[in-house]
């Protein structure tokens, strides 16, 4: 019955990158770097440590953290969203350090302190989705956070994401605090370009919870 | 943000309870304690142990087990089932001591060396609606587990369970060789006691994978 050896644990993942990257570089790659580097050690290094997250590994725009708990995952992420956008409020919009996070919840292989597998690779293709400045989250870290968080969620279906053979349900968390106890339901795209103008004004209607 | 000060993990539960416990200590109440106890210090423990979970507690007739891994859990309810049904088979049927097996995953509220939350809960009702000597398991231990184990599983749909406001999307694992590979559809039950005949005996029908 051991069809395999490898070590597999139950953990949240969260996968984030900063938006337009290559852009703020060629703007300014040592003055990028530098704040990027800030970033990190000043607001992302504190919040992970605070939620009891573990940081895998930091990318040249991004970073993989691993959590205990999809909770405390959703809290962190949130945490950073906020303070990068008050952290970056000065900056003029197109040099503003923005990221997009994605968070799952799955069983992932572990080899010494790096992480591999589905669940991590559903992380990353949650946070390409997100919109700026937001936060994706699979239907599973959904399922473990309902009810627990003042936070709003809209339900965005499931969806196909590169690579992974079935479609992913995913839902968008809610910042605002008007949107605190809402699971709203996302129109239907019918394109990235399509009848409902750009990715981030999106139409939502009221839909009653745990539809999906 | 931190709604509460509980301390929470992701974890898959594993809830066990012996079939007809009263009724076998009637018939021999010393006898019934002592081979229970036998079978989870001879059986029980050492494949928890081998698959890296933790005995959480015993209660008179049956044990809860936390995992870091689904796979593991599953793993260690398929063996503990497939040695109990070895072990007791000399036994008369009337005495065989039988456990029904039942895992979640989820978020679970631990303090010290135990356990609480739905994610316990839903755990221990699923065991309740396993066949004696089976195993239920819930979508979200299903969704850790798929194409990774030589087992097969029976989609049961989303049942109501006692105490737990969603219905809960629950498989039978299919022990039998025959059925590595296979994810089948259940039946519908109209009762318990209905059209099917008895509970052990539903009817199946090949089903596409996936289809829930």
């Amino acid at each position: 019955m051991a069809q395999d050896t490898v070590n597999r644990r139950l953990a949240a993942i969260l996968a984030a990158d900063m938006v337009g990257y290559s852009r703020l570089t060629q703007l300014d790659e040592a003055g990028t770097v530098a704040r990027q580097s800030a970033c990190l050690k000043e607001l992302v290094a504190p919040a992970i440590k605070e939620l009891g997250g573990r940081l895998v590994k930091t990318t040249g725009d991004g970073f993989l953290v691993e959590f205990p708990s999809a909770v405390d995952a959703v809290l962190c992420a949130v945490k950073i969203q906020r303070e990068m956008a008050a952290r970056e409020q000065d900056m003029p919009s197109d040099q503003r350090i923005v990221y997009r996070i994605g968070i799952n919840v799955g069983e992932i292989i572990y080899d010494g302190d790096d992480i591999f597998g589905d669940g991590v690779n559903v992380a990353a293709r949650l946070e390409a989705l997100a919109d700026p400045g937001g936060i994706h989250i699979s239907k599973s870290v959904f399922d473990n956070v309902k009810g627990k968080l003042d936070l709003g969620f809209a339900n965005l279906g499931a969806q196909k994401v590169k690579n992974i053979a079935q479609p992913v349900p995913m839902y968008q968390v809610l910042m605002n605090p008007d949107d605190v106890g809402k699971v709203i339901m996302a129109a239907p795209k019918v394109s990235r370009r399509g009848l409902l103008g750009p990715r981030n004004q999106r139409a939502w209607w009221p839909f009653s919870q745990n539809h999906w």
